[in-house]
Order: structure tokens, then sequence, then C-alpha cells
């Protein structure tokens, strides 16, 4: 599977612990913002738009996490996005969080479109379904 | 598996997001607090001692969350641990958070025992050890 | 000016930073939540039916935090709410966070009673005003 | 007085509530983050750096904040910062987060230099020192 989108994100003093690593919920809002800035930047469809004027949401129904190593204030983490299985109201997602000294987390997500009327599943609106298709190419 | 510990939890506007239900995120920041509070109440051994001057940390190492039902603001949500393995440096738990319509999020985690000089593995100390002997009973 | 609301609320780990003392942002979620169980709990008017159903919102205009002296995981904070002006639309709270060793944070608060539909001043429903008036006595 | 640090953010869904806008913990986030990245970015002083090996810490001892207008999901805020005052253990800042409306928050901060072994206040380490003061200029 390729990768459809990739950024770098610095580990900040806010997402920290006492025991100075990253708090583990903060790894799921810098997984959310990730997946944010992907519709927006990558597949072209504002996430903002999507969410508040479109109602259409996109929940987790399954999210696996695999904490590998430890993450500090300081370290700029490589994320990478996978797509491992585009349905017609679901998607799952692979995702990497990455160090210098390898794999820091890796998730596994399922995210459902839904409407935000009833919260129920929907079909992806075309334009998010193209945008999902031509980036999942022939990888899935 | 029996239930070692459960609690109500109240679900606050500061949990939820422009959907009106639950931001995934802050779900993980009520499971840690449970946990917290189950080492404390239930376990009898204060978990502020233990990561602060016992300088022992509990770091999630896997955690599967399967999201059921959304939460919305308002809700008061029953928190049931069970645990499901007690190793001899990490604790595999199965977690519910339940609504009166039945089940919201029912979460796998693993924590490991750590020391927070090192960030490795590291035996249970005795007192948390019997603690956890005692509530697991022999249903593990 | 009588304290018309108290309660107590415990440090945890997720509130703590890597210089192992309350991380400022949390300290205003621990405000926010206050104020709503003040609102349920302590003036008989729900906040999630008043946010939620009733589409009547409470954002702060004016916030001001004097950090007076660190808090740390397992500390117990005792959170006291004063009124120390109720207008027609507004509500101005003193509050206080404070520790065995005396203060922690000194909180003023302006709140702002909105229609939700449209994010504009609105004078407080009958009952949250008669709670307001019961609450505040003849002290303001 | 001149702006000394300048960016722009983007508000998410992760920060906003569900009335659609802003939860005001999440602005002093972006703020405690804004402040980070002005050390490291434009002052050259490595904030992970200065709060991990160096020891030197940068609580805030007083807050202010104004909320003028509100900020929703896919917003882009310009944040600005000022220096009000520069003292030998202590820093005063305004900053303002602005829409294309105009301003949405305008904050007052009194950051102190401390010890992170004693949290008690140090005068700025000659680095820090020298570019704040060229940062500040003439202007205070």
């Amino acid at each position: 599977m390729k990768v459809v989108f990739e950024r770098q994100e610095l580990v900040r003093f806010g997402h920290c612990d006492p025991a100075g690593i990253v708090f583990y919920p903060r790894y799921f809002e810098m997984l959310n913002a990730l997946v944010e800035d992907w519709f927006t930047e990558g597949l072209g469809v504002d996430y903002a738009q999507l969410l508040g004027p479109r109602r259409i949401g996109m929940p987790s129904v399954r999210l696996l996490a695999d904490f590998k190593r430890v993450s500090r204030m300081g370290d700029r983490l490589c994320q990478r996005i996978r797509i491992t299985r585009l349905g017609r109201t679901s998607l799952a997602l692979a995702i990497a969080f990455e160090g210098p000294d390898g794999l820091r987390v890796a998730f596994e997500q399922v995210l459902v479109c839904t409407s935000l009327e009833t919260h129920r599943p929907t079909p992806f609106p075309d334009d998010l379904r193209a945008a999902l298709e031509r980036a999942a190419g022939d990888t899935t």
C-alpha cells in the first residue's frame, strides 16, 4: 500500500506528561488533526465545510493503536496515512507515526461517513468518493 | 470475567465536538482517569505516589477501541474494568463504557509497568502485584 | 461575598506537564467543568439541557487567572465560586482553587448568556435568573 | 509596540464545542503552542531544550483573555505576539488572535523564568535574555 498523505509534527510541551513522554490521548488529538489535514490538503475536500455546512460526519468506529517507542518533547514525528480498505460508507486507514529511531505508534482506524442529522451511515458524497478512489489508486 | 472496578462519569460540554457527540480523544482522557482512580480507590495503590515519588510508569502499549454508539453531553456513562490477563510486567484490561441504550465504547488496553528512569519494563512492585492478584481472583 | 458553590477536584496525571505541575490550559478545563456542575447541581438548572435542547450558551467574554502556587499530581484542590456581579445578560464570578498551602489560582470570569442560534447576548431565562438571584442573595 | 512574532493557525474540529465555536480552554492550548514556537523559531532558543535538559521553566503567573468574537472550525487565526515588559526574571506579552472580521481574542500574559528543580524564579539565561532584548528592541 502506498502512502497517500505524509507530514511532520512537532511533539510539544503540552503533549507530554509528568513522565516526560507523550500522554497517549494527545496522540489521538494529533491523529484527528492529521486526518483533517489529509481531507483538506490531500484530498481537496475541505473538512470544515464537510462537517459544517455539508453536515457530513466522519466518526471513528474502530481504532487500534500500538505504542512501540516513547516520544519526547521536541521530537519530530513523520506521520503517514495509507488506505487499507475503501467501502461505500466506510474507510480503513493504517497510519504510522515515526521518529528517527523507527516506528513510534501504528494506528488502524475505521472511519464511517455519517449524516450529522441522524448519526447514521451514509454513502460518501461524490467528490469525496472520487478523491478517495484517486488516492487509493489500484492499491486496495 | 468479573468487574473489578466500576463508576459513573458525566459526559460534559468540553468532551463534545461540533457534531454534538463525544470527540474520541476525550474518551481516552476519560479512560486514563478511570484507570487512575481504579489504582488509587480500587486497588489501594496511590497512582500519584506510584508515578511521582516511586517513579513507576504504567504506559499503554496497545489500545483498541470499538465505538458502538454515540454519547452526548449530559449522558451518564457506566464505566467498568475487567482484567483479562495479568503478567509479570504487563496487564490486559477490557473496559466498557455503557449508556442506558447499551454499550457505547469497548476498550482493550494493555498496560506495561515501567521504570520512569529508563522507560523499560519492570515487574510490578509487590504491593501492586498483590492488589492486582486479589482483584483478578481466580478469573484470569 | 459568600461562596455559592464548592467542591474538591483531584489533580490528575493527565493535567500535568513534563515539569510535573498542572499545564495551565487544564486549569481552564477544570474551571469549565466546575461552572457546569454549579449550574446543574448547585443552581438546579441542567447545563446539558441548557446548551443542548434549550440552545442557550454561556460563553466567557473575559477571563483573568492569577497563578499563585503550583499544583502537582495527587493534590486535592478546593474549588469555590463567588458571584461578584449579576446583570441582565451577564454574570461575573470570582473563583478560587486552593490547596492546603493556600491559594493556587484565582480566576475572575465574566460569562454572557447567549442564543446559540445567533451567538448574541440574550437575557437569562427565568429559571436561571431566579436561581442566580437566590444564590447571590443580598451579596451583590 | 512592534509585533515580535506572527503566524497563522487553523481552527480545527477538535478545538470546537457543541455550540460550533472554539471551546475556550483550546485557545489556551493554542496560546501555549504559539509561545513555544516563538521561542524556538523566533528567538532561536529551543523550547524543548530549555524545558528539558536545561531545566528552565516558563510558567504563566498571570493571564488575561478578552474574548471579542467567536471563532469557528475552518477559520484561520492570525496570531501576533508583542512584548510589553521585559524584566530580570519575567516577561509580559500582549497577544492577539485575529480573524478577517477583526480581533477574536486579546491576551495579556506574564511569564516567569523558573528553575524546574525548585519552581522558583531565576534570571533568564544569557542566550534567552539576549534574544528577548533583541526582539524587544527599543520598544519597551
